[in-house]
């Protein structure tokens, strides 16, 4: 019965792309640890650019240099 | 002094049931633990169907099988 | 499906006083939002009191003066 | 490589003053801790009054009561 | 540079165990969503089964009950 | 009244530099966006390296190879 928090900046992952995420890191709770699938909950946040900072300044920045 | 965070699929929750939520979750503490609920903070958060997973897929394919 | 977690000071709650905020934070989310409880998960956090800060000092802090 | 998880009600917050908060906290643990900046993240919730509560009722209540 | 946050039961998982994890989820965000692996960060917290619980009621009481 | 949340490898930190950590913190909020610190909430968690991963290994490997 694990719970998984991601959090990704907001650029665009797809819903396609993000059912894979769910599907992969449930599989991988159940391979490594064996985990039932069926209480496993994944929840994925997108957090806007402005709002994700790392080396101290904001992401929206970082990609504005070309990071 | 307790910090609550109440995460759910964002599929209509109404401003008076969250209300009701949060005057809830905080007398519980009261009542149980004694808590000052002057210093009881909740937080919900209303998360996406195709960002919530369960069972190694998304919400919102279940909802799509009626589950 | 929904996820709580709830977080408090580590100052003696008791395996019955948290399986009480278990049992009532599940049933409110029944009752006010109609969610399965099966699929209802809560994560109880006891922190140190060091390591939990409110007004700008820790607990620890407060409980010394009284409060 | 401190994770850092900044919860605000959704009021208005510029760009600006979200910048400002990601530097002076990266900061602060470069100074206090000697955390390496590079691999320091800050994430930023804003958070709709309605589904913030404190006292054991919403932020949008307690505005329209002038708190 | 995402942040992934893996909460499970208190229950024995290994050093190894969990070391198959950190490496299992930061190469599904770099094969899925092309992310930097450099600043993926990985935090799992294990929880003790009186803190944890799904369906009203603990994990201690679910283990106790053959579940 | 924001929430805060400070995840830190469990290294040492002392008693004094949380606290520091704390008001700092705290602070920052107060002098950026006008928030009140009387209900500014501030957690640290402080999380074995074996349970921290980046770059897809743990902080302890990590450590064993000097970085």
């Amino acid at each position: 019965m694990p719970y998984v928090n991601i959090k990704i900046t907001k650029e665009g992952a797809t819903v396609e792309q993000k059912a894979q995420i769910i599907k992969g890191v449930t599989q991988l709770l159940v391979d490594v640890l064996g985990k039932n699938p069926q209480t496993t909950v994944v929840v994925i946040d997108e957090v806007e650019t402005d709002n994700w900072g790392i080396g101290g300044e904001s992401v929206t920045m970082r990609r504005k240099r070309g990071q």
